[in-house]
Formats: C-alpha cells, sequence, structure tokens
C-alpha cells in the first residue's frame, strides 16, 4: 500500500515519514508540501539523509490518486477542508489530522476556530479516529477525522468513567500542560526558545478551539451537552502532553475500585496503559510511543476524581493514531508499524 | 542590623544570601550549616566568590545571640522546630522559611509531614507571613511562618475573590506546576536532569503538605474550614511556579469586573500585579523578582472561575518573601533590598 | 543623568532597562525603537509593568539631544552606524552596543558584516569597550563600541596570557558555545523551541563576525596579525557563553603558575574572577551578573594550555559592559550599578 | 539468540531493551542489576510496562550460561573486568560497554581509571568495536570491548583525516559536549536539574579517562603515539554528544576534497553520513538514532580543518554500537534492529 502525506514538512509530516518507513505493509508513494514543493526533503531535513531521498512536490489530487492508496493529511487548519473532498473523489483513504471535519456542527467550527467550515455533509461523514472508544466506526470508515492531541488525551483519561456513569460530567475540569512541538513549526516569537525555556504559560483562557471536540465527544459517551473548563499551557519540553482532569464523583468509589474499571475498559486497547495505585504517569514514560499512560487518585476528601493522562502530541496525538486508524481500516494487527518503545531518558 | 541565615547552602539559604548582599540595611552577620560546617561558602559555590567570603559555622544559638540581631532558617521540614526556639529565648527575630511553624494545628503537621510537631504554644505565637494578607500582624511580629511556596501562589491568587465571597470555598480546585529547584538540593533520582528534562509529572496526589496550610488561609478568610484538591506537578525548570486555580463563581462577576476587584483589593501591595483583560503570566515575567502575577479568566459558560497566579518559587515563594517580613517588622520601606526587575530573557 | 535606549525592545536594550533601573547616577529618559513605536513598553514587555511606564518612540536625534546625555545602541548589525552619527554630532556621548564601529578596517566589516562599513574617520574615533584592556582610553571616551559578547570572554580570557608572552599567538583556537538570547528576538526556524531544545550545533564554521574582532585586540596586544580558528556553537540555555580557548604554550609554565599570573594582571579588575587549581567554571555561576569567571589548564603532554571563559552574554557580553563602560567615562565606581550577584540556582 | 544484559537498570542497558525487542534475531534472556535484583524491572521503569515483563536477576555466569548466547555489559567502570572473565569462560559471547577492556595497556587504564586493570592477557584478547574501523577483526570476534561516547565520535571524526596523513596528528585538539545522559543514573549534586540546566561546564580537564582510548585508536591508524588535548564539557540536554575537532593540515586540501574524500571513506559505511559543503550537523539530527553525521570545515587562513561529529551516545556511543558489533560477529545484517529514524523533533 501507498501513502502520501500533504504537509510533509511539519512536525506531523515529519513523523508519520519517521512510522511509515519502518510499517511492514505501507510505502511512501508521495510528500506533498506547498510551501517547499520542489526542494528534497534530505536537504530541507538532514535528519532524513540516508534514510528518505525524495522530492517534495505541489498538491494535486490527481498526482496523488496515481501514486497513492491512502492519503495523510498534516496541514494546519483551514487547508484539508478543501484539498481533502478532492482525494475523496478521487476514492482515496483520507486521514485528516488537522481539526477541519472533527467537529460534526459546522458552527462550532465557525466559532471557535474563526473560519469558515467544511461542507456540512462531509462533516457528517468524517469519522472521529479515537479507537479505543470508536473502534467499530473506524473499522468501516475510509475518511478519518484524527483527533487533536488534547482531546486524545482528555477522552482517554475520562472515557472509563463517564461510561459507567461514575462522574458528574457538568463538573469536568481539564488543565492542560503540552510541550512547543505542539504548535508547529511556526517562527513566531512565542515559539522562541528564549521565550518558552524556563517558563510556563497558561495561554487561550476559554478559547482553545480543542474545547468543543472534547465536549462532542463527552456528549457522545454519556447523553449530555456539558461544558467543560478547560486551560492549556505551554511548558518549557520539546514533546509531550498532559491532561489533569478533575471531576466529582458521582459514584462513592475508592481508587483501587476505578483502577480495576478502567483495566478491565482498555483491556484490549494495547497503547493504554493505567498506572498502579499510587504512582502517576510522567510524559517522559510515553515519549516517542503510541501509548497513552493513565494514573488515578480519588480524593475522598472533597469527593473528587482526580485523572492524570499523558501522551506523545506528535504520536499518539497525531501520527501514531493515524497510523493505527489505518490499520484498524486495512485490518492489519492495530501495531502494524507502532512497536515503539519509549525512548527514555 | 546583622542577619544570620541556618542552612546557608540550600537554596533558599543561597538566595538569602543574594538579597541580603544588597540590602540597605542588613548585613550578613553569621551563615550556618550543619552539613558544610568549616568550610568557606565561596568554595563551595564558586558564584558567590568575590561576593561573600565567609566561613560556615555549625549551629550554635549563643553564636548566634552574638552576631546577629534576626535569624532566617532556611532547613528542610523537622529541624526548626528545635532549633528555633533556642534563638527565640535570646531575643532574636526569628524567620523561619520551614513549614514547622505554618500550621496552627499540631495534628495536621504530624498527619502531613509524617513527624512530630513543635510545640504547641509556639505554634500559636508564630505569626504566619503572608503580607498582602496579614500585614497587620506582621508589624508587631517577632516570629515568622514564612509560607510555602506553593501556598504563597495560591492564596494570593484565591484572597480577593474569597474576601468578596465570589466563589463557593468548598469548589476550589488548585493545579500547581513547579520548577525543580522546589524541592532543594537533594541528590536523589528524581530530581536528576536526565530524567526531569523533557517531561512533566505529577506527584503526591492527595497528600502535598502544603495542603493544609492553604486550606488553614481559605478558613482565616471565609471563616469554613473546606477541603480543597490541589495537585502538584514538577516541570523542566530550574525557577518558577503557577498554581492554576478552579473555583464556581457565587456572583455573577464577569472578567473584568473581577480585574477591578483584584486591582483595588492588591492597590497597596507593591509585589502584587494584575494582568489586563485577555492576558495571563508566564513564571518567566517573575523569574529573579519579589513579583506574584495573576491573571483571571470567568468562563460563563460553566460559571467557573480560573485564576493563573505565578511567583518566583525562590524568591516570593522563600527568600524574598522572607526578607519582606523582615522589612515590614522593621517599619522600613516594604521594598527595600527587593527592587529587583524580573531577569528577562 | 539621562540615558536614551535605541533598540529598547532586543534583549540588550531590555537589560539596559533592568540594569539602568537600579543605576544611582543615571534615570531612563527616552526608550527608542522603530518596529514599536507608540507603544507602552510594559504592555510588550508585562515583566517591566510597575517597574517602568513608557513609551517606545521613533528615533529622533533632537528628541534624544533634549532628553538625554547618553545614548546607548543595541540594534542589529547596520543600524547605528547611520543613526549614531547625529547623535555624536549634539554632542551625546554615544555607546553602540552593535558591532559596526568595532572593527577599525572598514573592510573587515564588509567582508566579514556583508554590509557597507561606517565613515572610516568614526571607526578610528571609537573607542573599543573592553575596560579591563583598554582602561585609559575608555575615561577619555565620548564614543564607544562596546565589544561583542564572544570577544569579551576570548579576550579576557587570553589578555594575560598574550601579554606575557606565555603562548604561541599563531596557535590560537577558539571554541565558542553560546545560549539562545545571544542570537536575540528573531523568529526563525533555527530560534525556534523545538529545533534548539535537546540539541547542540555549530554554526558559521570560518565565517563568524566576531572574528576580526578577536583578531584586531590580539593584534593590539601582540603586535602580530595571526589568523585564529573559531567555532561557534549553540546551545540549548538561554543566557551564558563559555570560549574554550586551546594554544601551545611558549614559556613553560605550570598551571599554577599562570594562575597567579592572571590574578596579578587582574588585581583591580572587580568583575573577573580566576579559579583555583583544578576547578574551571560553569555558565551558571555568572548568569545574571557582570562577572567573567576564568579556568584554566596545562595540558604538560601536550604542552598546550587550555582557558575556559565564561560570562553572561546579556550582561558582561552586552548591556553590563556598556553600563561600566559609562561608568568609567563618568569617573564613577567602575561598579555602580552593577553589584549583581550571580541567580543561582 | 538470547541476550543477557548486565547493568539492566542503567540508561545504556535500558537503551539495549529498547533495541533488542525490535531486533529480529535476538530476544531477552536474562535481566542482571545488583542494586535492584529482584524487582521487577516494569515497575522501576514505567515506561517498560507492557513492553517487556521481566524480573531482574542477581549475577550468575551459570544462569547466563543456561540463558543466554550473548551477555552485554552496561555496567560502570571496574565492575565487568571481575564478571566478563567468567562468562567468557562458559563460551558466551561478550560485548563489554564498560571502560574495562578497551586500554591495551594495563598501566593506562590504571593511570586514566584509578583502579587496577583487568589481566593483561584478556586485554589482548579483547577486539575494540568500532566497525567502520575495525570491521575485519570485528568479525572474527567473540569478546568486544565497545568503544567510549567520546571515542566514537571523535575517531569516526578523524579516521578518514589520518589514514590519508591530511593532517598533522601532534596538533589534535578535541573539544566534546556530552547530554547529561553521559553520567549516568547517579545520584549526585552534579547532576540534578537545577545545577546542569542553563548552564554550560567544563570538567575533568586534561583527566578524561577517553583520553588515552582516542591517543590509542589514533596511534594504530597513523603509527604514531602521539598526546591529544581533549576537553569534556557537560550541557543542558539528556542525549546527544558532539565532538568539534581541530587539526593542522599536512596537506592542502580544500573542504570540497575533503568531503569527497570522507564520502568514499565511507561509502559501505551505513551509519555514517558526511554533510555537504557549508554544513554541519546538529546532535538532534541523529537522536534515537545510530548514525554518526560529520561535517567538514577547512580554515584556509590558519591552515587548519575542523571535523564536527555528532552521534547519540546512548545509540551509537553504546547500546546500538554494541548491537551493530553483535551483528557483524554474527553476520548478520549490520543494521539488524538498527533501523532507527532519529527523532525530530
Amino acid at each position: 500500500m501507498k501513502a502520501g502525506i500533504v504537509g510533509a514538512n511539519g512536525y506531523s509530516g515529519m513523523e508519520l515519514i519517521r512510522l511509515l518507513i519502518n510499517h511492514p505493509s505501507v510505502d511512501i508513494g508521495l510528500l506533498v508540501s506547498h510551501s517547499t514543493s520542489g526542494s528534497e526533503i534530505q536537504s530541507l531535513y538532514p535528519h532524513l539523509s540516508g534514510v528518505l531521498d525524495r522530492k517534495l512536490a505541489d498538491f494535486d489530487p490527481d498526482e496523488l490518486a496515481e501514486h497513492t492508496d491512502v492519503v495523510f493529511f498534516a496541514t494546519p487548519a483551514g487547508i484539508s477542508k478543501d484539498l481533502l473532498p478532492e482525494c475523496l473523489k478521487r476514492g482515496l483513504i483520507c486521514i485528516d489530522l488537522s481539526g477541519d471535519f472533527r467537529l460534526k456542527k459546522p458552527e462550532e467550527y465557525e466559532s471557535w476556530y474563526h473560519q469558515s467550515p467544511a461542507d456540512a455533509s462531509l462533516l457528517q461523514d468524517a469519522v472521529y479516529g479515537l479507537p479505543e472508544v470508536n473502534r467499530r466506526q473506524i473499522e468501516k470508515a475510509r475518511f478519518i477525522a484524527n483527533p487533536g492531541c488534547y482531546p486524545t488525551a482528555a477522552i482517554l483519561g475520562l472515557a472509563p468513567a463517564i461510561k459507567d456513569s461514575a462522574i458528574d460530567t457538568g463538573s469536568i475540569i481539564i488543565d492542560g500542560k503540552s510541550g512547543v512541538s505542539g504548535s508547529g513549526r511556526k517562527a513566531v516569537p512565542g515559539n522562541l526558545y528564549s521565550e518558552v525555556n524556563e517558563s510556563v504559560k497558561a495561554y487561550k483562557l476559554g478559547a482553545h478551539q480543542h474545547t468543543p471536540e472534547i465536549e462532542q465527544a463527552i456528549e457522545a459517551m454519556s447523553g449530555q451537552h456539558q461544558p467543560i473548563t478547560f486551560t492549556t499551557h505551554l511548558i518549557p519540553m520539546t514533546r509531550g502532553l498532559m491532561c489533569t482532569i478533575y471531576a466529582t464523583l458521582a459514584k462513592g468509589y475508592s481508587t483501587k475500585e476505578l483502577i480495576e474499571r478502567y483495566e478491565r475498559f482498555y483491556e484490549k486497547a494495547p497503547f493504554v496503559r493505567i498506572r498502579p495505585l499510587g504512582t502517576w504517569p510522567a510524559t517522559k514514560e510515553v515519549v516517542g510511543s503510541n501509548y497513552c499512560d493513565i494514573g488515578l487518585n480519588v480524593d475522598g476528601r472533597a469527593r473528587r476524581l482526580t485523572i492524570v493522562s499523558v501522551i506523545d502530541n506528535v504520536v499518539k496525538g497525531a501520527a501514531g493514531q493515524a497510523i493505527q486508524n489505518l490499520n484498524i481500516i486495512r485490518g492489519w494487527d492495530e501495531k502494524s508499524g507502532l512497536g515503539l518503545t519509549p525512548v527514555y531518558p
């Protein structure tokens, strides 16, 4: 099978390359980059020299149809909504890593992304690609909206508790912390080393575009639409993302009972690992891999549950999950090409 | 006036030295360090060579009484409760930077610090040294329990809202993020560069010893004892601490109204700065200084308030606040020796 | 005395602000910034709120003449050569932190900076402001070319050995390592957090514009023009700069003998500290201060001397040294406003 | 084939685990750790949970002989010299990652490692495992002394120039920069985050134990014993190592000519990549992989060559190279289990 990557020279595109190179059933067919088309990828990214020797092309759906079977869109918000339909028309499997097709309601996209939304019927066609929650639908899909990085960690952290009605969905607060790669390779002052290093900052309070995506997933699981409070922080590291999630308990579970329920819930999910009682994950323990690690704590005094959920934002939060979705669509082993041990230290 | 520092070669002790050297009314009289007594401080810490040339002494209250007027205890938990009373007896002003005298109830110290508490009557004598909340009592004090780093950021972030009954005190959740200097100069694997770097980890969930200190302060302001949920995270930076605080609004304030109330509350507090609407502080903006910067956001959809409060944990969270307390006790300008502009970048 | 800062919103300009605020004899008269004129500096840089409340102005030499006595140019290369002469004409003391007036030979500026040089007679008028080497000339100067960051560390590391003819000047190799603030606040991909972090890279081999500046200083001290080999590296930290310098010994000194000679050479230099035998400085030991710390090692087997010289590139390598020069020009205590203890840790 | 790892819970041991898990022809037979024997590796290192479920054993050569065919020693200096002979006796292939068997002259080990050396005849038996220089001998070996991290980068950087007599071997100066993982998981103050972060320091000047190892390799290639000057620096990153190497040119090559010669020299070496003219590698471009990337620059003015050589110290500088040696010994594809694309960013 041949894969195309649109937006190949961003961080997610680059990670798709790193992972697909070792995938047993996929070859890289075409690399597309608007801004650097015509260049050799290994000149722009010397870490790829000797690994992949390929010229970057401009976007051309016919070329993609000729040389690929699946196309990954690793583009900034607002691009794939126009390009991806052209590939769908030509019968290609499409996996969109941007936010363009994640929200079912066009008006939500408009109000949180401040752009005009994709075609409403296409929004309905897109399958939200969070395999641990949505596997059945993905199996039959040919068009995936790959989840955002924060929603991946948040929803995996919440799903067992919500499905068990263990928490009050109106009480959910998510405190997110992300490494800088999450904001891509944009050369803006806020991403400069000297500004980010030795600092933590809160950003986009009450306005982060991943908010409605998480709320939509919570509603899908609980049947209730509830606003969450979601605060994101930039911390001085390249990769890694943590969601610390707070919610009021609706049932009188102990930490131990909840751990057992989480373990059962994720029994067949090869990429979710639940930490034992009294321990919580660090992002370093998943970096470079497709794992999502989750730790739990019940605060009996306040009847509140704290959930700590970590991923590598570039892998499980983007490229790795996209490949996991492809594996499921094709009926391959879900772990194909994703047998990545975290790089430690 | 002459100052003594007990625990001079820890990070807080070292910062006391840095700040006192530039204080117009205080000289350093004696440096005490149990583990390195007999050494010259500038051999252990070459950054002090040419700045301060002094031998470290063993703890001896008579020596302290002879050479100093005020003693700062920058010792780990469990030390000052035994040593400080000896200095009090000899008429010295005592400022304790450890947690030994912060909690009024001995049983709380016992259950959160896992050690036997200080003498109960001494606990009553100690004045909790958070000047922005407690200035009057500090003015008359001779024995200060200097607040912990997390409580300083948390309480300053909460005080105006609590005193205004603007929030439901039973709903408070504090998500803390701290640089590694907060855990001192202990050579344990968890503080090693290769373990901390490129990682964020949650620690001591439901068990951090600063929890009862924050609850005690909330009770003092609101009259109600309520459990908070407090989660601490270690992030890869040396200095800096942020508390992101969540609470349900009890009054229908807008962000703008709350900002005005916070500004009024801190009108006469030279070290607290409130950020304008739509902006929130980064720790880098206070590092090296005694400032506490606060940003606010009302999430109208969820009727919840988010407060972002940042300090330099070694300055406002320890040595700087200790000197601020001394300034107030002595009736000096509160900013004496603390006219520190944040070091940026 | 009133100071103007042209280029106030770069890192060096900002550091001039931080230092001048605490200078006993200087007030800030005017802040000039082409790109952000009209803005309040404290809105752009919230770390200054409550510290300095000032509007940024466009460059206007008459305004500067009216409101200031000394002007610091903290501008990128190629700006001050045109602006500074206007201030000189109006009788202002001028201190240029850029490279525009450091090289006496216009053709060297042209070939290393790839720009047309300043007026040749002005180049002769400018006094190279490295006080530890050049104090006498600075005392009488009104126009200072403030040294580059690498040249400051390199020349201070080399001066005693060269003046003593202890090393072969034809054998000098300088391996420089700098934090990212050295390349300023430019939003280019190479300065992004995710690119710089967890990496060290060599750059501008054989082409760094500080090369002729160091060679010119070596020639001034030794009477001989010799090419040096100078390699610069970007390392993942914000502030700090190290030069590791290698040279063949011309005299049979031991490390101990050289340390004594270095100590004697810098006896009256309050900002240079020589490390004792068997120890070498780390940049952390000078960060935030105007110190240059130097350590030495004679490799008897290879008859080679290794010199390790560290500074804070923004202080001794830029703003601090500029103020030191002003202090000397005005006959003030050389340490006025520069009594900065390194910020540790 | 079954592998044993002695010292499994250090950073090199852990990396052997990460790499062997994906090796097509090797299974992990036994993990040995003196300090943590009896524990489950995945409890100590949660990043391995679900990846490897194994109990750590005490060292027992009979157990190793029963369960493994090859033993990797990832132990600190001074351990394998006593343990490894027991495994050799039992017919096991032995690959030592420590420094115990690298130096052919026992007296050099004694004077640089400050310990008593291994048995002299064993030192002669050990094959120095730098495949790009030594492949033939490795093919026939059963006992490998795996090179040190600095020597790997230094010798690969120097080999083509030395074998071509392009440089004067008496003029070699190596300026090394290493991430903190290079000093292992030792809980000493010098490795603490708050001490290492935002700092660069020079250490062990004239005394680094890798010095004689590099000199021995230079002598083996050139026939001449010459002292090098070797200075090592600790920089604030976890993984990655750079050697910047300086030498006087003996032949009048241009940079371009040297690049061609280097490319030819490493034509059949799959893990060495030479950078094109005017570019030099960053450590980030090799991290996570077994590559050694090399960039060159001839300084025509000073007739000096500068070589920039980078590796991931834990992979090509330790575990990766050890597996590369095993691949060659067994006649497998040299890249088996090492098809690692650098993790970027």
